[in-house]
């Protein structure tokens, strides 16, 4: 009887417990979500005004002095970015300040503008950082919960950000502690990434849409066999590559970071000097395929995410350009996000690999895109569903071979130094 | 450069760790697989002999001391079952004896031929972890090696048993701690149960395929919304009573099993009541459909888990039926899994519910067949992504819904007792 009643409470505390966070992630998940899609129509606008005005890319070293200059004199801790909110969810500390949102907002477009390489995931997830935090505060949240609200902000601002709700939410979950999904803000991180996501949309904010049109059949004439096993081993051995590509990008941008902070000693030099490289590098490479977002392109022969998936669409090297653009742009004082640049290398290299491989190029895209992220962020499951929600579930298994087999070959740092080890990975 | 060498060296111990868990694996997911082949084809035979013999089933209380006898005599300590292979995973005791096999098999077989209500899973799983235990003994692995090769023999039995690979590698991690997922032994149970299931389908066994025909519109007239927020709304409910059910489950289970032990003291009489309670429920309710395994039914008109997804294909209280039919055989003393009593619990339950509500019939069995499973086992993840693998990822987001509502709503016990709780869910 007294067990029967425990059972009881243990449905309304539930119950209790659900309501709360409901009431929570609602004005986390509209405030972000408004803001993402007022983020995401900043960028294609800058983005669109950067191809109209080729010139706009000679005043990137400008553009890098001007973010400097802004984050020094306003900036308080929010530099840290991304790892600022990992660690603060990790262990209460000084909180993350609102001055964040406009801050990563500002120079994430002013990057854009200009040309820098960067990606979008970084700002949405310090937008809703920040300002779950900012909401924690008014609501006078205790530690325990005021973490779970930033979890709910980083869920909110990658749901919101690439259209993927569920991946959001494990996403929030698992980038956190390499080799653990902790589900203790499962439902909360969740609702505020579907939240977030329905917000933006109903801004008229569009997502790009990839399509996978091969169909598995079983190719092997060993009638027993029923799968295309030739494709499997090649699926395994690009897992390894994409898994190799994500610990480049990881290693690159942290030495370029470290390198570039030890051997310029006047600061506001760094963004400068990365500015002449990219400069430098697009007139020596004669394209301009790997500035900016990269995930369509004005030149219908240029390469971009979305020409990766078709025959043709990148070059051999494409995936090796986007990186050394990436961790330039980043590791040397500019703004935006890491996960767009990974799609584009993982794109790209999937294109590579499937042309060297004799595999179906849209289906190596595909796995490129999300394996290469799945590797350098550490989180397998979350980037498993979201080839699911971006290119369907047909091809499920090859999701989860590459995005595993990627995990493993990424070693043990990523690109949020902040992101704990919870468990070595052999 | 000495940074440089270890990062080297991290690649080199996880291709070493990699290639020995390849070989370790291999054995398993072969044995696992074969074994899965054989069952699953003894079951679609003892399935069409009791359809075929309906006189079969006045014998269930014979078969049921058959069955108390073989355990008593030959059993050790294999009655604990899937208990017993989850303590060994957390810790390593008295070892998982490998006549678990033959027993588990040839009492489910028996247990479906005469008309016990069961599933499959528990007997797949019992085969895996006390096969892989059996290699562990003959590798000479140590303690925490044994572990994660009994994890992966879950995997293969799993993933074997249902044709879904990636399920059955993230159940495998997932059931073991409430609120956590350990990637402790990601890639082995990948492979194992990749393998497993390749192996299984070799042999030509083919797995029921479900479909799930409903496409999503925006069926909202205010145009600015593009999602259907009502049928979203109806799922979030279904979700809170899909989770009641497999709660309901578990309970009555534990239930039946501890009163029948505590009030009926000659043991052997146990299965002999449970089998006449069967026959009993049969003959009051006019119909066969409760009794076995219940994924198809012989009758056109009768309920089945394929009948659950059409119009009409499921009573009002098909759901309860099929909780009393199989707590009672499960509670008495047969033996089987509980997981395709869940699916069908939960997909005649998603038909009522779509009726009563006037959502989409199919999408409703579909979410009910995952999410009552999710809810009693405690594994949203692994369960959204079946729903994913079964039915394909269109709806991934409501099958997100479904797993992870229920989830909450099944309490904090499951229908393994050896389950430990990570994390409370409030």
């Amino acid at each position: 009887m007294i067990k029967k009643l425990n059972n009881r409470f243990e449905h309304l505390n539930i119950v209790n417990h659900l309501l709360r966070w409901t009431i929570l992630t609602i004005p986390v998940s509209f405030i972000v979500g408004s803001l993402v899609a007022l983020f995401l129509w900043l960028l294609e606008k800058a983005t669109e005004l950067r191809w109209q005005h080729s010139w706009l890319l000679y005043l990137l070293p400008v553009a890098g002095i001007l973010i400097y200059a802004v984050y020094k004199y306003l900036g308080k801790n929010a530099e840290a970015g991304n790892n600022l909110i990992m660690e603060e969810i990790h262990e209460p500390g000084g909180g993350v300040p609102s001055r964040m949102t406009p801050l990563v907002l500002g120079t994430t477009i002013i990057t854009h503008l200009f040309g820098g390489s960067a990606g979008r995931e970084g700002t949405a997830v310090q937008m809703g950082g920040s300002m779950a935090a900012l909401l924690g505060r008014w609501f006078k949240l205790n530690h325990p919960d005021t973490s779970i609200l930033l979890m709910c902000g980083i869920a909110a601002g990658f749901g919101a950000v690439f259209g993927t709700p569920v991946t959001g939410a494990l996403f929030a979950l698992e980038v956190l502690t390499i080799g653990r999904l902790n589900y203790k803000a499962l439902l909360p991180c969740f609702m505020a990434s579907v939240l977030a996501d329905f917000t933006c949309s109903a801004y008229g904010i569009h997502h790009t849409a990839y399509h996978i049109t091969f169909k598995a059949v079983a190719a092997s004439n060993i009638s027993f066999l029923h799968f295309d096993y030739l494709l499997l081993a090649k699926v395994i051995l690009a897992g390894v590559f994409f898994g190799l590509a994500g610990y480049c990008f990881s290693e690159l941008s942290h030495t370029i970071k470290n390198y570039s902070n030890r051997f310029i000693k006047i600061k506001w030099l760094i963004p400068v000097i990365g500015g002449f490289i990219i400069i430098g590098l697009t007139f020596a490479l004669g394209t301009r395929d790997y500035l900016g977002l990269g995930v369509t392109n004005p030149d219908p022969h240029g390469v971009s995410i979305v020409s990766a998936f078709t025959p043709g669409g990148a070059a051999y090297f494409s995936w090796f350009w986007k990186i050394l653009f990436t961790a330039i742009t980043l590791g040397m004082g500019f703004k935006g996000g890491e996960v767009t640049p990974l799609f584009f290398i993982g794109a790209t290299l999937g294109n590579t690999i499937a042309v060297l491989m004799g595999a179906p190029v849209d289906l190596m895209a595909g796995l490129g895109f999300i394996a290469v992220f799945a590797g350098a962020t550490n989180t397998p499951v979350a980037c498993t569903i979201m080839g699911v929600e971006l290119f369907g579930g047909d091809h499920i298994l090859y999701y989860a071979i590459a995005c595993f087999t990627a995990y493993y070959f990424s070693g043990h740092t990523g690109i949020y130094l902040s992101q704990r080890l919870g468990l070595s990975k052999t």
